[in-house]
């Protein structure tokens, strides 16, 4: 401190770029992970790198739709027809019965029809009296019959590439007997918490150290994903935090540091991580909380691409940094280059304007179809117990008070 | 089949009851489960037994919001005035300078701030000449301090018993030092798959038999609440089924079934549950998919409870019963009795009337603050590719003309 010292600010700065700037960037720069195939039952929530196709009809063969008798008739069959009882189907049954007219079986939901089938009387409509049964309403044909392929042909598109696989998904496409698929490889994932002041047990807990919520809330996030990441506590070390990074980058496609970004004389993320090779995309957002987020990559010989998400320390940005930013660079990974999912929603009151773009921690609710949106108190970036009640981040956009009735852009969390 | 027979019936029935009702008492009939002390980094998505009172200040001691000087002074601080600097605070660091009037300490954010600090100076105003410091903007007393407790105060409560831990609860309770809660035990789990139609491997695929999708779903269902469940296949035999729900019943705490549940000659699920000693809270609901779904309960002389969901074999009944039915029995056995939290949504077409409640897969689509509603095609219950498309679940109320802009309820799926 021999000389004499300009600090750099924290407040809104001239240099800062835009939440949607920082999102862009994000999914410009990225280049997405090579594509592996894998178990259809383990593919969960991941993107298929190819479009699939039905290799057999849905349904299979043409089959009922419900309880009752598979008839054989000439056309309409009018109230009180009687026919004759020649056998049972039940579902998962083959059959080689070939029905004549006059004839009819009982059949079960999802059985095969027999061959010449015209119609399916329901039970609810059907006397049997011994090997007989008798229609007791008028019957057109072609009721109560699923046709094969009539949800899908085969050769038809079941699902497109890029598309993620929910639940449902993987149900549609167990159906059509698919077994494995191609998919982007989830990335390998490195968490870094830096931080002097921060403890992980209270036993260590001395004057000026607080709990650390950064590494439960990262790892809670990822597990609510299916997935484990490998967390790394490192001091605000020059030499151990580039000793670290330089094991990481080879080893991760993705590393998410916290804290140690800004400005100040300890904050080692960025530095580091240019000594050590990595180019800085973007660095600072002019966002609330949130503002020195930090995004660079490095490229070794043998092109693997490891990206750096340095977040700030405070566990709000954090929070936003996970939904927001880290959710959005998961994708992109996965080569899926979207925005966020944003839904827009109508505030129930007025807010002041700020220099910077804010994500407010919000309750929202549904009212006659409308998304009402109602903001929380302690919004301060070291706080996060409004969590507790919140359900969505609102994106308030800087500069604008905003008005009663406003829509704004969010993301339910 | 040689007496005379009448077959009960597939469409609506006046013994129905409607899915509100169907909802009610699975919330008013479940007995919850007990309570167990867990690691708070295992609890994501449970739900608390208890309270949660917060034993620290947050934030534990009062510390510095920025990057800056603490400094003492008597009153607010003309511009200009000059400070001498004494040291140096960063967060983590300890710290036992007292200052007095007229020093300052360089602080870093999060770093407590020394005794008798009057304000803190951000860097961005400051200039530092050697062992002095000048503030270059008038600056007033208590700015940038995050007080000791004013987030929470010791004592204070910070989360309430039924509450689901969500990762920003988890971030937050450890924040606040939490380590264990106490949380309802969640429920062991056997899915049994009926149906002799179904075959797992493509080269058991003979004539008339399908691929399974239920098993898949089921599991994905569960796998992305981050739970496993125990899968039973069992053919349409009584012996077989019989034997099954007397080994389950005392194991687990609810087994969930597809298949079998009809009025069919083969639908063994209900009379088998009820010769085992289960007691039938409702069997058919007034919906469409999924009439014929059972729900029903046992309990043996240890007092162990066992609830059967007995879910129809059409997929999309399955698919239905599991967003529906079996998320609202998962919260009742853990304490949580209330229905689905359901959105609304307005609908962008007309709909046809139909006989029974519906639950239409649809595509939802915020607008301004509003959500459209679009149904998709091939709704029929053996139908699932439509789920590639859907993002929710909407409630279609029976014998009603649905008109534009009539707001239906639903959930995102």
């Amino acid at each position: 401190m021999n000389q004499y010292v300009e600090h750099s600010g924290c407040g809104a700065e001239a240099d800062l770029i835009s939440v949607d700037q920082a999102l862009s960037l994000i999914l410009e720069k990225v280049q997405s992970l090579d594509t592996e195939t894998v178990a259809l039952s383990k593919a969960l929530n991941r993107f298929l790198a190819d479009d699939v196709y039905s290799s057999i009809n849905l349904p299979m063969f043409s089959q009922s739709a419900v309880d009752g008798y598979a008839i054989v008739a000439t056309g309409h069959i009018s109230a009180q027809t009687q026919f004759e009882l020649v056998g049972e189907l039940r579902a998962g049954q083959s059959t080689d019965i070939c029905l004549t007219e006059g004839q009819a079986v009982r059949i079960f939901t999802g059985a095969a029809i027999p061959q010449n089938t015209t119609t399916v009387a329901r039970q609810e409509i059907v006397q049997s009296i011994e090997n007989k049964i008798l229609i007791r309403q008028d019957l057109a044909i072609h009721i109560d019959i699923r046709d094969a392929g009539e949800e899908v042909a085969s050769g038809q598109q079941l699902a497109q590439h890029g598309q993620q696989l929910s639940i449902g998904a993987i149900a549609a496409l167990s159906m059509a007997g698919v077994k494995v698929v191609k998919v982007y490889r989830y990335p390998r994932i490195a968490v870094v918490i830096t931080g002097d002041e921060v403890a992980s047990q209270a036993s260590d807990l001395t004057t000026g150290q607080i709990f650390d919520a950064n590494a439960p809330l990262i790892q809670a996030w990822f597990e609510a994903r299916q997935q484990k990441v490998s967390i790394f506590h490192v001091a605000d070390h020059e030499d151990a935090l580039t000793e670290l990074f330089h094991q990481l980058k080879d080893e991760y496609d993705l590393i998410i540091s916290t804290g140690g970004v800004s400005v100040g004389d300890y904050d080692l993320i960025r530095p580091v991580a240019l000594k050590v090779g990595f180019e800085q995309i973007f660095w600072k957002i002019k966002q609330k909380p949130g503002k020195p987020m930090l995004f660079a990559q490095y490229r070794n010989l043998n092109s693997h691409h490891c990206c750096l998400l340095g977040l700030p320390g405070n566990p709000a940005a954090v929070y936003v940094g996970m939904q927001i930013y880290t959710s959005t660079l998961l994708n992109a990974l996965q080569n899926q280059r979207q925005m966020p999912n944003w839904f827009s929603g109508k505030m129930t009151h007025t807010l002041k304007p700020d220099a910077r773009e804010r994500f407010l921690r919000m309750s929202a609710q549904f009212d006659q179809g409308e998304l009402q949106l109602q903001s929380l108190s302690k919004q301060q970036s070291h706080m996060l117990t409004n969590l507790m009640q919140a359900n969505c981040l609102v994106r308030v956009p800087a500069n604008e008070s905003i008005q009663i009735g406003q829509c704004l852009t969010g993301i339910f969390i």
